[in-house]
């Protein structure tokens, strides 16, 4: 069943032809959710948990795809999202869901919060070092795609086009997620770039401990991501085409000769890897599907 | 003395800050104009007709940048434009503001109608041809900037980038003003391309009498549009980036080989020469300025 | 076996990231084909016609994906494509690779030409009314990866981007292709748009018959296509995004309520229905495997 | 006297179409220079390097737009350029030219070196802070204008739009430059983003002294670029559209308000400021000029 609330009644493929499903929207209905359903939650933030909570106490197994279970400390929502989160005990209990950090949590999680797109670049790129980073800058840039569909003067193609800007300085509501699970302050910059899909997170650390060599350093992301059937480890800095339209993230490690520094890049699709097809790859995990199923 | 409703109060840099112009716009005051006074309206069709009737009875000389005094019939008011013309005098007196066939009409007129985008374009690429024109097809490109600023679906940068599509086919409010100035039926579609400034038409058209060597026919041109400082004919179907951000317009008569029908390019940019470089040119000649001052 | 000349030796991941596929390309080796066994020959045209010629000669049934079997009339050749071609009979026996025109002869074709990316979109937007068409006018757009992979000053993307302009106008190779089969003169205008995949083919015709109701035109359409998988009927006039990344057409027939002409839209994603997918879709048919197996 | 060593013979409008200038270019010959004149210099690194002081032997003023003038520190360009440097003495009389930092100097030099693009953007936004920063950052977002002219795969429009990448990371020929004129190290990744002309640097710092509040910074950015009639400085971060087409730079600090860390962004238009229109700011100075004639 596949549902909306303004589009409810139409097809799919009215809404979204691209898909070329000719299934009706139904009208969402909590009340016909059943113990062992699994379901999957596309609301704004602040929407999303009344609904989630709802589900879960039916029996439901949820993936919110809001950002209403990302972070586990309720007293983040009031400064963050403007609202304070009526289930904390769901807060606690929620996985994040990224499959690379926490796939045997997901695999049997009631809740799963799929991540944001710029934590979702920014965490990959840097995961294989956590624990032992600092002074963590992070440059990302993102399609237009990643604005949501709603017209505005920013989204207007005269304005996107041609253009590189930087927006919600010191204030974007991904960075205390990106902190939460790299276990490290970061300064994070998202910028809009006139690229439909695709998000680039070049990330800048030093390293607590000895600076390693770059052959090492790539060792260690290999090591790192073997197993993981979406992450691509690369030795030159990827470019968002090298994903679109898939569900695969690159990232590369990079140190600087000089000394004292790394840079590592991780990229990938935002509505991919950065937002549906994280989803499918989380759903699929939570139903022991094979996590690889339809997705590119 | 600039003037704004929505945007009266502000300074015009905060509107638009490509210009650096900090002058203040003020709330329109049609009293405080004086006879001899120069106006250019720049209203949405059906709002700019009572203006201009108001501006022109208290002696002002009037640019209408709007579509309300470009069609002399003001029977085709209500079907193309879905209002009843308030002022059929004025229409029959206005000046349609293509200078490259009315120049000297517009030095002494009262009213000046500024041509359309797509007009301006397909026009100035037949006119040369006017009288001998039959069967003739307009397929014209347009970038997004000439969709106007209200934030749409349709110019969302993930609608229209990467995409090209024609729109209002057979429905499209410019044809009848190509139809009075060629004086001839076309068929005319336009269509919206991923760039922000420039429009393209490529013009199809049949001669009645006999077709001409190419030689012939670029001559013509080139006699047609000597003396006309912002017509350049080129012999290579001309590109949008020719024209860009200049009141320019690059027209290119090419011949079938095999006989029949001859093809005609012109290509503005539809801020510029279609739209408000076009509307200086006009206000230049109304006020006896040198025709090409403050344009590039 | 993948093979290739100027790449042998790389991996094919290497060349193409896109496609994840490690297999290293082989230096072609006509000997090691044997009868029954499948080709599809990439090569540039007038290269390709020997090489076809030899893996016909050797029993295999190929799909060229050049242009040197699509059009049946060897004295074409020299002024379409510079070089007489050097089998004739394998002209005339060759199939156009349009499922939707000969699908059946596809199928048990030795030898089967693969469309041109105009062609493509443009006789599947009027082939529904071949034989009663007349007056036809081809304005087309495509996106840039349709002028190949060589770098050179028209695909520079300080030229291309924001730009819009016609080429080859009156001497497109395509021509010829397009009235071999709609069976009428054309007119035919390729435009290069700033898109990387994507080409729209814009149609003008007048009918020998009578001029249809739209409702009767788009059963029509309905009726000819219907059993065709990859090609849609709309109402509204088609965008590249609707195709994007598919094996897809989508055609739109339209007619002027003035009477006299007929419009009709062709959409394809110019890499997918355009060239590979088109490709894809032959070898299928020829293979006796399911037409949609492996295209989206 | 406009001069080209390939395209010597043809006019520059059939070169670059844009200016409309139609003289034609000249074989270059030093020894048509004399004493006083004025040479501005735009070969290649390394070539440039004995041409520009052939021209200062024979007593011209020269504004150098290569690289080879740009550092003071001969030892620096065999690792940077690649050869060594033929004439020290001018290396070391050689002024920068950024008006904004050597005005005076620039007016009665000799030998202005023309600064690269990234270091233009990037030195604009931190200039007021030189002497107080650490541990410096650059990001920097270049248009594909700034890659030359060369077609390359790089820049092919398939590959360029709906991309963004870094290259060159740790290894860009522009770093040294950057830490020359700020005092500082820096760590410098250059960016290729899909647009013609622009480029943003968004720069992270510390400073070495109390973390001034944001509008006390502000107050001291504005007061340091007061007389500097092209840097205007921002409240929002600023876009590229802002300042594409004019010799404008755009700067705009910001402090974290969680303590610690500054960003500063800079925007230029890759070929006016950061190219043409900052050599013709350059040779107005040197020639008694207004500093703004010829721009916009």
């Amino acid at each position: 069943m596949i549902t909306a609330r303004g589009d409810a009644g139409r097809r799919l493929v009215d809404v979204a032809p691209e898909y070329r499903v000719t299934r009706v929207l139904e009208v969402p209905d909590p009340a016909s959710v059943s113990a062992g359903d699994f379901a999957a939650v596309c609301y704004p933030h602040a929407d999303a948990a009344p609904l989630v909570a709802e589900l879960i106490d039916r029996g439901a197994r949820v993936l919110d795809v809001s950002a209403d279970h990302r972070l586990h400390d309720a007293a983040l929502y009031p400064p963050v999202y403007g609202f304070a989160h009526p289930r904390p005990d769901l807060l606690a209990e929620a996985v994040y869901g990224l499959p690379e950090r926490h796939r045997e949590d997901i695999r049997g999680a009631r809740l799963v919060a799929n991540p944001g797109c710029f934590p979702e670049a920014s965490i990959l790129a840097l995961l294989p070092l956590a624990g032992e980073l600092a002074d963590v800058v992070i440059d990302s840039k993102s399609g237009v795609s990643g604005a949501g569909r709603t017209p505005t003067a920013t989204v207007h193609f005269s304005h996107a086009a041609d253009n590189v800007s930087a927006y919600k300085v010191y204030a974007h509501r991904h960075r205390p997620e990106i902190e939460q699970e790299l276990g490290v302050d970061v300064t994070f910059t998202p910028h809009l770039v006139p690229v439909d899909r695709g998000l680039l997170s070049t990330c800048y650390a030093r390293l607590t401990g000895e600076t390693p060599h770059i052959d090492d350093l790539r060792e260690r992301y290999r090591a790192f991501y073997a197993g993981h059937p979406f992450v691509e480890v690369v030795e030159e800095p990827p470019g968002m085409r090298a994903v679109q339209h898939t569900n695969y993230a690159q990232v590369c490690p990079m140190v600087d000769p000089r000394g004292g520094r790394i840079t590592a890049f991780g990229v990938i699709d935002n509505i991919g890897k950065g937002a549906a097809g994280q989803a499918v790859q989380n759903l699929n995990l939570m139903a022991g599907l094979p996590e690889t199923e339809g997705l590119l």
